[in-house]
C-alpha cells in the first residue's frame, strides 16, 4: 500500500508565486493532521527540503472502525498505534458531548469524515455559533506519509542518520511514516471565557522502503494550553494545578520541563509576547518508557475536560460591554497571527496541501486589528498582555 | 556609517520556539518596509540563510526633509534614491488627502514618524474606523540594510555571482542594499466598495565593503490590485483599464506580462484562489533604462487615485445587508491569510522584526472564518469566488 504514498523530489516550501500551470491542476495533495506538529529540528528541515506527499482525501458517510491500514505494521489492536487511535477517538467523543452540553442546546457539532484511499483518514467535527461557543472544532486524523531522507536524519540525530540508510552503502531511501492525533480549539463567545486548544498526537516512522532493516522511530507529542482575554487568577491557577496533576502522576521534572515548552513555543515572536497564558507543551518525547508516554498522553487528554469545563461554566454568562468584546477580538487577532504564522501543524498543513478546513477551523469566527493598540497601564487588558510578555508561574 | 548596519550570521528564520534567553532582551532588530517585497529567488534564499540586520527604530516628531544619508551614495537631489523618494513621500501626501476628501470628514489620518541613527527611517499613515474606510494605511519607508552574499548571489543570477566576489578571490562580504518603497491597504466598510492595495519600490545594492570594486545593481518592483467582496464589472474593468492604460505608455509588453505576474503573486495556494480580481505586478524589474522604470514606478504611482478613488465614490453609499457584510468578512479573512501566510514583504518583516504596526496595518479591522463556507453556485458570493479562482481578462 505504501507504493501509492509517492514521495516527490525535494523542493523549497517557501511561499512563491503559483506557476500558472497550477491553476485548473488539482494540487499534489499532503496532509498532516492539524495536531500533529513537527519537532524543532525536524521541522527546520522539513521547511527547507520536505515534501510530504499524501493522496487526497475523499469524503466518507460514517466514521469507519479504525483508519488503520488493514495489512500495514502495528495494525493489531494491541498496538500503539491501535490503543492510540482507539485513545483520541473516544476522547473526541466524551469533548464533543461535553461542550454540547456545556452549550446548552445552542448548537450541535456536525462532522466530517474522510479517508484516503492509501490508509488514514479523520474525522472533523465542529460545532459553530453556538449559545456558549462562537467555534469549537474537534478533529482527528490518521495519517501514512513518507518524509525524505534529509528530513528523518535531521529529525531523529545520531540515531535517525542511519535510519534510512542501508546497511550496503546505497543511497538513503524515503521514509514511511504514520501520524496520528487529535486537535481541538474551543473558542467561546463570552470575553470573560478563555479559549482553549489541546492535541496529542504519536509518530512512528516504518523503515525504509529501500533500506528494509533500518530501525524503527517512535515519539509523542501534545499539549493543553489556555488562552484568556482577562485573567481571573482562579481559573488560570485552577487550569494550570489540573495539568500539573496530569504530569505529577508520571514524572516529577514533567511540569516544570512542558509548562515551559508550553510558554515557549506558543511565542508570537514578531510581537514578542505570547498568545495566552500556556500550561503544558512537549515533542519528540521518546525518552522514557513507550507503555508510560502512551498513558501520559492519555492522561492528558482526559485531563482536559476537567480543566476546563469547570471555568466555562463559570464565565458564560459573565456579564460584558463591547470595550471587553473589542478586546477579546483583539486576543483573537494575535491567535490567527500566532497559528498563521508560527504553529507547526497549520504552516506545515497549509504548505503540504492538508484538508484546509480541519487545519483553519482552528481561527475564530471573528478577529480585529487596530492600529497600535496599547491597553493603558494598569488595566485588566494591560495585565493579560503583561502576563504574555512576562509568562508567570500560577500555582 | 554602514558599520553601524552589522549582519549577523545566516541562520534559519524558519518559525521555532523562541529559546528563553529571547524573553525580556531586545531582539535583533531589521526592517523591511512593507512595500519592499523580495524577489522570488531571493525571497527563497533569505528565508533560508538570511538574517538582514538592521537597527532598531526610534519615533520622531517630524518627517525630516529626506531618509537618506547625507554622506552615503546617490544623495544627491538628482539621483534615482532622491527622485524616488520625493516621489513616494509626494504620492503618500496626495493619497492621504484624497482619502480624507473621500471620507467624507469621518476620520483623519494619524502619523507615526520613525528613524533610524544609522539612516532610513518612515513614516506611517493610518485613517481608522472613518465614515467610509474600515482602516486605510499608506506607508513609506526608507532602509539600509546589509543582505548576506549568498542571497544576493541568488537574487541576481549570473550578474550578481561576480557580486559580492572580490576580484582578487577573496571570499564575498555581505552587501549593503538601500531599499525605498511606498505600501498601503485600503479598506472600505461598504461591502460593495473593493479593497484596494499597492505598493512601489525600488532597490540598490551598494558595492561590498569587501570588494569596493564589485558592480552594483538596482531594481524596481511594486504593482497596484483590487479586492473586491462583490463583482461589480463597471468597477473592475474602470480599474483595469486604468492599469493598462498607465503600462501602455511605456511598453505595451508591461500590461498582459504584469497583469498575470500579478494573479500569479496574490495567489492563496491552500484555497487555490486568488485573494482578489489582481492587477498589475512587477519586481526585478531592471532590464530596461533605468529613468524609464523611474518614470513608469512614478506613471503606476500617480495611477492609483484615479483607478480608485471613482469606485470608492459609487460604491461607499451602496444599502447592504447582513449577508452582505459577512460575505466581506469571510473575504477580509482570506486577505488576512494571503498576508500572513505569503505576502513576501509581510512575512519577511515579521520573521526580521520590522515595525510590526507598519508591517501589520494592512489587516483590516475585522475578519471572519466560518468552517466550510461554500457558496451556492450562481450567487453573486460564488461569482467572486469563481473569479478568484479562475482569473479573467476583465479588459
Amino acid at each position: 500500500m505504501a507504493s501509492s504514498l509517492l514521495s516527490t523530489p525535494s523542493r523549497t516550501l517557501a511561499p512563491a508565486p503559483a506557476p500558472a500551470g497550477l491553476r485548473g491542476r488539482a494540487p499534489a495533495q499532503a496532509h498532516l493532521p492539524r495536531g500533529v506538529a513537527l519537532g524543532p529540528r525536524r521541522s527546520r528541515a522539513l521547511r527547507v527540503r520536505a515534501s510530504v506527499a499524501i493522496e487526497k482525501e475523499t469524503p466518507e458517510s460514517e466514521p469507519p472502525p479504525t483508519f488503520l491500514r488493514e495489512d500495514g505494521q502495528g495494525a493489531g489492536s494491541g498496538s500503539v498505534r491501535a490503543r492510540f487511535e482507539a485513545m483520541i477517538r473516544r476522547v473526541q467523543g466524551e469533548v464533543c458531548a461535553a461542550l454540547e452540553e456545556a452549550d446548552g442546546g445552542g448548537a450541535r457539532f456536525v462532522e466530517d469524515v474522510w479517508s484516503r484511499p492509501g490508509g488514514g483518514g479523520g474525522i472533523s467535527r465542529v460545532l459553530q455559533d453556538g449559545r456558549v461557543f462562537e467555534k469549537a472544532g474537534v478533529n482527528v486524523s490518521v495519517v501514512y506519509g513518507v518524509m525524505p531522507p534529509d528530513a528523518y536524519r535531521a529529525a531523529k540525530g545520531e540515531a535517525g542518520k542511519n535510519g534510512a540508510a542501508a546497511a550496503d552503502g546505497q543511497k538513503p531511501g524515503p521514509v514511511p511514516f504514520f501520524a496520528a492525533g487529535i486537535s481541538s480549539v474551543l473558542h467561546p463567545k463570552n470575553p470573560f471565557a478563555p479559549t482553549l486548544h489541546f492535541n496529542y498526537r504519536y509518530f512512528e516512522t516504518d523503515a525504509s522502503k529501500d533500506a528494509p532493516g533500518a530501525p524503527r522511530q517512535w515519539w509523542f507529542g501534545g499539549g493543553t494550553d489556555l488562552t484568556p482575554s482577562y485573567i481571573i487568577e482562579e481559573d488560570v491557577k485552577h487550569f494550570h494545578s489540573v495539568q500539573k496533576q496530569a504530569c505529577d502522576k508520571f514524572d516529577p521534572s514533567f511540569h516544570p520541563r512542558f509548562k515551559k515548552w508550553c510558554d515557549d513555543y506558543f511565542y508570537i515572536k514578531h510581537r514578542n509576547e505570547r498568545r495566552g497564558l500556556g500550561g503544558i507543551f512537549f515533542d519528540d518525547l521518546n525518552d522514557y518508557d513507550q507503555e508510560m508516554l502512551l498513558n501520559f498522553a492519555t492522561e492528558c487528554a482526559d485531563s482536559v475536560l476537567p480543566a476546563y469545563i469547570p471555568i466555562v461554566e463559570r464565565r458564560k454568562d459573565t456579564p460584558f460591554n463591547e470595550e471587553h468584546k473589542a478586546w477579546q477580538q483583539l486576543r483573537r487577532g494575535r491567535y490567527v497571527e500566532f497559528n498563521l504564522v508560527y504553529d507547526r501543524g497549520t504552516t506545515f498543513g497549509l504548505k503540504t496541501g492538508g484538508r484546509i478546513e480541519s487545519i483553519l477551523v482552528s481561527l475564530p469566527l471573528t478577529a480585529r486589528w487596530e492600529y497600535d493598540h496599547k491597553p493603558e497601564e494598569g488595566t485588566e487588558e494591560w495585565k493579560l498582555l503583561d502576563a504574555c510578555i512576562n509568562p508567570k508561574d500560577w500555582i
